[in-house]
């Protein structure tokens, strides 16, 4: 089951940053950098951070043929993923549950604290978009208002990490993880749930 | 005295970063990844160059809850720490102090060469607030015309690496260090010292 | 041989940086950050996901002598630079066919995959412009409609791996894996080869 999902998420990633590269103009090389970024940008600085080698795209590099054929036809057929859009958010919502909790459960794994194990399946899940924003040069936008994501993720990671801590059976705590992580995404791009605004504080005196 | 410098340090980065994060309207997610970009984004990009794992946040996750709670008060009471904001350089001078000579210190335990110590020095004190600049979409402040700040990095760290080659002992020449970045930061803010002008190049030919 | 290209290389991609970082209008802390990412971002990534450590910078510290002095006199010496400009583009493309060929070559003794082999010779090759160019808050330029640059990379590893595969003795390999780089940005440059465009995908519904 795992591996299905995680072709079809990181598929689903590619897809969303073809679309996100052609529509800065980038010639093939960007968009294949880009597909490269969502896809893979959280879960490396995850290995990285981790101490996790071989990073797990250079171990498994089926993802990378993946990615770089969605990078590869979406140039030479746009209109193909351009019309896959409005459904890219569900298997991306199943790969933001599927990677956020293995976020958590690797870095439970290399013996982290609770606390960065939950941190870990936020940064899996979301730091990919985050890179790719930053590379075309735009405000990321999971840190502005839109439906929930890395929330989902953070919820989520806590939801495995509080019961792994109370002795529930690993797998078992990693399926009512994942559970709770695309329950809220669905929920929140359903019902464009957002986080409260904040107020903002006073410009600095001076 | 050490690890106190470094939680009030810790804590006056994470403030600025969730001021950085409010002036650009994130949520809280985004004022919580800007928090943890300035406050953590130096050191752990020493630690994963100089291959010391666990990293730093990681090994010591107190760092990592004071940054969280900092992040989500600040969003929830951003007065309170724009009124605090006037007064945040003194933490964040003693941080750049300490952060800037431990840099140092831990690439010279590595076994790097000198200079690259003192490369460490500036990374681990200044590229937080580089990485911050970069996701908030800005260019890096410390590059542009302002009160010196990596160069007392700079000067601090290359203190302390010429009096440990001159074999003076480890944490009198900490000491040292720390007290050469502190002083000229102080100096810095109090009478604006900035790097002379650079003459600018001629635009390409052609 | 190699040596002398690398130095050369080095130097090249240095004096990008402290022009970049010049017209941007940053002080010395910025001009030399930039110099620094130019000049050792693509590797640095390299080392840091193949766990190849020391990174090749802390390992051979004249590199970063090189670099710093470069970065120092650029400041102060703008018009030398300026005028070296016109022709930088030769020993960056030799840099380029160098770089890209090692990346590849590291990447195959670290047991990586093939295809994973060539990404790791277009990452050496290309991402220290691509992270100065994000520091820089611009667009990457290898991304967009230019002459060719990392496709040279892909061609040049591509040609490199094929032939290693077919078992062609690994120095004369990569010598054909440099050439293959070198001359095609020669004519790159030369004749103004670019990617074809590709069709813009449509907007997302809605």
């Amino acid at each position: 089951m795992y591996p299905v999902i995680e072709v079809t998420a990181v598929a689903a990633l590619a897809m969303y940053g073809v679309l996100r590269g052609a529509r800065k103009d980038f010639d093939l090389v960007g968009i294949c950098y880009i597909a490269f970024a969502v896809a893979f940008g959280g879960g490396t600085l995850r290995d990285l951070l981790l101490d996790r080698h071989p990073i797990f795209w250079i171990e498994n590099d089926h993802l990378a043929w993946i990615v770089m054929a969605i990078a590869v036809s979406g140039a030479f057929l746009p209109k193909l993923i351009a019309r896959l859009e409005p459904i890219l958010w569900i298997p991306d919502a199943l790969g933001l549950g599927l990677f956020s909790i293995l976020g958590a459960v690797y870095a439970i794994d290399c013996g982290t604290g609770r606390f960065v194990a939950i941190l870990m399946g936020v940064i899996t899940g979301s730091c990919g978009g985050v890179i790719a924003d930053v590379i075309c040069n735009d405000l990321p936008s999971v840190f502005q208002r839109s439906p929930l994501y890395a929330t989902c993720s953070f919820l989520g990671a806590l939801s495995y990490v509080a019961l792994h801590a109370l002795g529930v059976d690993s797998s078992a705590a990693m399926a009512i993880g994942v559970t709770v992580v695309v329950a809220i995404r669905i929920g929140a791009v359903r019902w464009n749930w957002q986080l409260p605004p904040h107020t903002r504080p006073g410009e600095p005196p001076g």
